[in-house]
């Protein structure tokens, strides 16, 4: 039963991560960071102890490593216990913490997370691997206190949520961007945008997105789809993806 | 004071502001649509009568004309009326209705509708247009029955709120079917992707779009990156698509 958790990492998902588990009553042993800041912010946030060396890092029975992956080995190899070690990463395979520890496992949240706005785990599907069933027992029983939607996911799974995750996510939160700077510049406001974003989004709870689809690219409409190309004629980049996002949308409508 | 209303045009747009005005109370005087089944259909839903040759249109206070921008001169030269006649496009200009009408408009609710899923239109911005401040507060008064957010929008206006619907609308619910695909190929279920749908449509009603940014691109994770470019090999399509857009993330993070 883990009872006790340390966090090495302190950027958006461990954040997040560390504020589900204390409200689930999950105490944190103790968070890392490279940064002395942001240790002490996060060890605050989470009112446990914080450090800036992982070899201070005390007994607990999970280690969650929540790192950029560039980081991950150079973070793995000062890591000395016994307990369980996980890291939260969508593209990184659970055999990068083979060589280093005897039980170990993914614990993967799959939502965006920021430092500064709140998220309820209730609905976040929680994606685990284990390197061993009861590693996996272990990490199901804490999963099930924060979600419920605890579920296996294999490596190469993983991958492919995460990339998905990319394009639905961070993808689309760049074409929200896109489009606020296209009404910034003629001083619209932002606020007109917003139902259209939520319905978008709200759509595809009930329909498949492909039968979702609207605009001017579905119903081969050239007339609009040149005057768009037109008025993005000084914004180049813009006009780009315009044109290769409307064609992908021509192909995906062909192939119903 | 508009009291009857005639629709022409019966696809998704015409479908849910037809059942809109209906639920609001103001009566369909008729609805016309080139093709007998689907004059029918909107006619049967809207409890109204119905055509398919505009020379049978009966007189009404207000005549929509909700059709494809490419019929749309082929279907005003042939509306007889002294009545205030509006169209819907959000990329047409209101001096189209000008060689034909007295009294014009433009009535463009920003909103993304499908036939078959009825919106609430209470959110949704009306943006109006008119050929002079009399019918500028006939359409005000009735768009004040279906909305609380009615307001002026010129032509110009409204063309860069049209492209930025695109961006954020059709070209978000595009990634959406293209995630979905990535899913499927791997036999994994969309719904795990849908409180990141969610959560990601939500952030954007309290951040700045660009502030509400993660993911690899923004945190120039090039490891990540490069891994979702292989994972991509096969799909020349959407690895282009891929790059596009995280080069278009980089740039937009460097411009903060």
């Amino acid at each position: 039963m883990i009872k006790s958790v340390s966090l090495v990492g302190a950027g958006n998902l461990a954040t997040q991560l560390g504020l589900a588990l204390k409200k689930a009553g999950i105490p944190l042993k103790q968070v890392y960071s490279r940064t002395e800041k942001s240790a002490r912010e996060l060890g605050e946030l989470l009112e446990c102890s914080y450090l800036t060396e992982l070899e201070n890092l005390k007994p607990s029975d999970l280690v969650i490593v929540s790192v950029k992956d560039d980081a991950l080995h150079e973070v793995l190899k000062q890591i000395k216990t016994d307990a369980i070690v996980v890291h939260t990463g969508g593209s990184v395979p659970m055999d990068i913490l083979a060589p280093y520890f005897k039980q170990f496992g993914v614990f993967y949240p799959l939502q965006t997370f920021s430092k500064k706005r709140n998220v309820s785990f209730g609905p976040i599907p929680i994606c685990l691997e284990a390197s061993s069933t009861a590693v996996y027992a272990e990490l199901e029983k804490l999963g099930e206190k924060l979600s419920k939607h605890v579920q296996a996911v294999s490596s190469e799974e993983r991958k492919t949520l995460h990339l998905a995750a990319v394009f639905t996510c961070n993808f689309v939160n760049h074409l929200y961007h896109l489009g606020d700077l296209l009404l910034e510049d003629k001083g619209l406001d932002f606020e007109l945008l917003k139902p259209l974003i939520q319905e978008t989004a709200q759509k595809v709870m009930t329909l498949k997105p492909k039968d979702a689809q609207t605009g001017p690219a579905v119903r081969f409409d050239e007339s609009i789809i040149n005057k768009h190309l037109n008025l993005l004629s000084d914004q180049p980049e813009m006009q780009k993806m315009y044109r290769m996002v409307s064609e992908s949308i021509f192909h995906a409508t062909k192939k119903k």
